[in-house]
């Protein structure tokens, strides 16, 4: 086997040394295969990996000032992968673009299900780091300026639809309604429901940087929705959701309409059990703030991460007294996938005209 | 400096140590700085090279069969990230997910500007190698099958606004409208334009293959529209549409509308010259077949694309006689990125009814 190896390290090799890239190292692994470390000018080293299950990976890394030329380029590289396959009789080859590390706007985020996405960031507008997380905004020239909070997108300029459909904008009517956003920090959702003329609306969000830092950064989201904490028909508490839910409870406080928009709603593929205790927690305390006929909406997850989604499905099904719901996705520009959004109310105090899509798309 | 170097080495060193992840090799480079290679159970290797600008990066590669755990879990990666950041007191730090090479279904491409995507495609369906190009179609559980066609996404079943915005649908009425379509081999712009109530639309796409595999995988997308190629108000002509072009010009043939849906116009961010004389005599070609006040409407390339897009402007710009043109975009969720649109017409002959958004996107 290890000869096989060797005849495919020779033909890399004769491959890579018109670019002056050379072996200077060998590793075996025995049954897991031959490792090969290559050198070149200009610090450029690459491994070769022969896998004996018949994959052989090339890599190929070296540094270079940001805005500086790639020292290979795109035709280069993608001659050395036609070279390479042609050698190795290989029936197929992938060449991927450069990961780029270490730069001062990272362009990497990830989907729901973890998928590695690069994103034409250009410039890091904001970026501090709360009590409660990392709070950043950069701007992308296909998706306009974007908030990224602990490393997920949460809203980009271009994702009216995320709140479009967070409120099912157009198909429920909130004129002289009272309404209740959980979270909600980049004020997009306040600010669309400020437009529908309704009674009034009552915002808890925790992290105040992230409301100053979107009412400069992204006011086309926004608009002047939360230049100041108190307006005619709105008001902002900077809180904690639950401590102020609970008071309200108390205080026998209802809302026609209660929205899910915190960030901390468990999004990751591998959600903790208290994580989903204390999710159940704040969707048993913003139903029972509901009004009769009230509607709970909130955002949930991409619609490629089934085990989160069916956790939210589950959680929902162990609610007391139960509750009906039903469920829509929008593809979001800026998650780069589609969202799925949910509405849920009382099986005992359905709401009084169900719109269309909650009907059509009623599960329970 | 090489000692501050072994330093880092130490720290990361220690880090590994407990995933029993030992060095076994360094390589020198001078000014260039160092780079260890690492070894470790079941065949992984680590490198670690320390850029003197100040970048560490870890790279850690090994094999597991398609469908079992990887070797490390996301936790643990971050575990080993918090770890290294915090030793070398690193000012900020990045971990990417797993880059999976060698999958049976590649879940990677590009956008027009080359940025990395990972997709969430599952299930090849079909792929064949035909004279003109890599026919293949993929599933993806959140956006339906997708044609890719050497590499590159060309429509997919969540696509429908790709359509919309390239027939500028509900905006043109193609009502006893006469119409020719470059290329369109997925079939879903003839799909839409038969729902139009046209008078005859003819459609020259060259690669048969493609029509069959998308008649039967796309289904959702081009209807029954190319089950045979001759229909009351539709014909499908097999055939290279620049052949076809020039054959009409000669015989005096005239459309209303033509459509550039075409899969080789240069679409890459570094054209060659030959590329872009071949897409003008194609540009060409498509306007002298427009009737009087007709329009010529084609997809071009990503918002991000800049230079792609120049060129394009810069090829309807000598053309003689002149013409003017709009152009708009929309987000194409296949794409993750929004796609650019023109409407193309001579200037001595503007369309007898503009429609609103090629007047308000007038250019020229």
């Amino acid at each position: 086997m290890v000869e096989g190896q060797l005849e495919i390290l020779k033909q890399i090799q004769w491959c890579l040394e018109k670019y002056g890239v050379k072996p200077v190292h060998v590793e075996k692994f025995g049954a897991a295969g031959l490792f090969f470390v290559f050198a070149g000018p200009k610090g450029v080293t690459g491994t070769v990996r022969i896998h004996p299950e018949g994959v052989v990976t090339l890599t190929l890394e070296y540094f270079v000032c940001n805005g500086l030329s790639p020292l290979f380029s795109t035709k280069e590289l993608q001659r050395l992968r036609d070279e390479v396959e042609e050698k190795l009789k290989a029936s197929r080859s992938r060449l991927l673009p450069p990961v780029q590390r270490g730069l001062a706007v990272d362009p990497y985020l990830t989907t729901s299900d973890e998928r590695l996405l690069q994103y034409d960031f250009d410039v890091k507008l904001f970026e501090e780091r709360t009590p409660y997380q990392k709070v950043m905004i950069v701007h992308s020239p296909s998706l306009g300026n974007a908030l990224i909070l602990d490393d997920l997108i949460n809203l980009a300029e271009s994702d009216g639809i995320y709140t479009d459909t967070l409120m099912l904008k157009g198909r429920i009517s909130y004129k002289g309604k009272t309404c209740l956003i959980l979270g909600g920090g980049d004020g997009a959702l306040l600010h669309q429901l400020l437009q529908e003329d309704p009674d009034y609306i009552t915002m808890v969000e925790i992290d105040e940087v992230v409301m100053q830092a979107c009412s400069k950064h992204m006011r086309s989201v926004c608009g002047d929705s939360m230049d100041s904490h108190k307006g005619l028909h709105h008001e902002i508490i900077v809180g904690d959701a639950v401590a102020t839910m609970e008071e309200y409870v108390k205080e026998g406080r209802r809302f026609d309409f209660v929205f899910g928009d915190l960030t901390d709603i468990p999004i990751s593929t591998d959600p903790t059990a208290e994580l989903w205790l204390f999710f159940r927690r704040i969707l048993t305390l913003a139903l029972s703030l509901l009004a009769p006929s009230g509607i709970y909406l909130s955002h949930a997850n991409g619609v490629s991460s089934h085990k989160a989604l069916s956790m939210f499905e589950e959680q929902l099904g162990a609610i007391d007294p139960p509750v009906k719901f039903s469920k829509c996705s929008a593809y979001v520009p800026s998650f780069m996938e589609p969202w799925v959004f949910y509405q849920v109310w009382y099986k005992h105090s359905p709401p009084v005209v169900l719109p269309d899509t909650l009907q059509s798309s009623l599960l329970s």
